[in-house]
């Protein structure tokens, strides 16, 4: 047996998101364990850090798989490559610990968020971008607001399960927002993410931007603990998983 | 009457190249001319700075329209872009004096070729490169080679189109090579190019990373006048037209 540690890429935009859930539906972890079970001859389950919503994008999703025998990685690798959708690549791949859980040993994660703001839409990344089209985003008072997010809190209404029964205290490390010509990229480095949680932040993030919410309403919606408090949902095309640190 | 002038990018995946043909073909300059012939009531005439093939893309095409009236560029540049589908966008639109035309007034034009050579595909860039799963390509033989390009030639041994009638003389300025990680960049930059040239180049230019061929051989190339004699026409998806300077 060997527990083998993956790091994925994938365009989401034809996917259901990364979770396996009915038969039907085109996961990211249904097509790696449909490749996987298909090379081993046997079923096996790859456990990702944690799931990705329809629509999101990855960079570097890390899961890992218990294998039987002792495959060589390299070749492994490029026959998983050979096999995946081009939309789904495995960058790396390496033997780990029997011990390592891709969630459960999961220490930090990066995710990135883009907006466009630009009156052309920019072609090649438009996929990978939400193209914003409300009133003009003031990014000092997205900043201002972000530093209210950071640290330990209760983020139950950033949460997008609304019947989620366990812990909803997540830590924030930082939040940096960088404002480019046409774009605005806000990057959430945290402990972890509640469902939704960094499309809600950044839905909250852009309604102080635009002048709907103040920066200080931040830690009264974070008090309220309740979803209704926060800014929307913002679209999944421009989230991606940047890293995942163990 | 006003001469406007345009930067537009596109991403060609889905087109049938730049230059309208029959009417049923999928062109970015029928896209253009739909558009703008809707907003001004007339049939327009879009210019561009050259034709691009099939599948091929652009950052900096340049192409100049007239038109009636004295347009606000800032509403039209919004209005186009708002008609456009999401792969073309005008980036830049202004007016120019009378006499400029987008073809004939061109001194230089740089292209981009992106060759991926990396075990994984690079599953956000793929559509805008071409995969190349050959034997691994030498870089400094392939800069060798390049060398012998350089300067005023007869390109019809690299010129796509055998019933060529004008002259194939063209200068290439420089041509960079550049490796990265998992990728080959080939920057041309030349006073034109010919129809498919920089796609034969660039399939010449792998043929003696190869080894297929030596960089010596490029100088009796040239001097064949043979379509034959020059390597493979690399795939669109690798190519993008940069920039043109007037």
């Amino acid at each position: 047996m060997a527990n083998l540690c993956m790091i994925i890429q994938y365009d989401g935009t034809r996917y259901d998101g990364w979770q396996v859930q009915t038969s039907t539906q085109m996961t990211i972890q249904g097509k790696l364990q449909r490749v996987l079970s298909f090379i081993f001859g046997e079923e096996v389950e790859v456990i990702g850090s944690g799931r990705t919503d329809a629509g999101v994008h990855a960079k570097g999703q890390v899961a890992n798989v218990h294998v039987k025998g002792n495959p060589d990685c390299e070749i492994l690798l490029a026959d998983l490559n050979a096999h995946l959708p081009e939309d789904i690549a495995v960058t790396k791949l390496w033997e780990v610990d029997e011990r390592f859980h891709a969630r459960f040993s999961a220490q930090k994660k990066i995710y990135l968020y883009r907006i466009h703001t630009g009156i052309a839409s920019n072609v090649f990344e438009r996929k990978y971008m939400y193209s914003y089209e409300g009133k003009a985003l003031d990014v000092e008072r997205m900043k201002k607001a972000a530093q209210y997010l950071i640290g330990e809190h209760d983020f139950k209404s950033f949460c997008g399960n609304k019947k989620m029964k366990k812990s909803t205290v997540r830590e924030i490390y930082e939040i940096v927002i960088t404002e480019k010509e046409d774009e605005i990229e806000i990057r959430y480095t945290g402990n972890g993410f509640l469902q939704n949680m960094v499309r809600i932040l950044t839905g909250t993030l852009i309604e102080v931007g635009n002048g709907t919410k103040k920066p200080e309403d931040i830690p009264v919606i974070l008090e309220k603990m309740n979803r209704e408090a926060a800014g929307y949902t913002a679209p999944p095309q421009g989230l991606c998983l940047m890293e995942v640190n163990y």
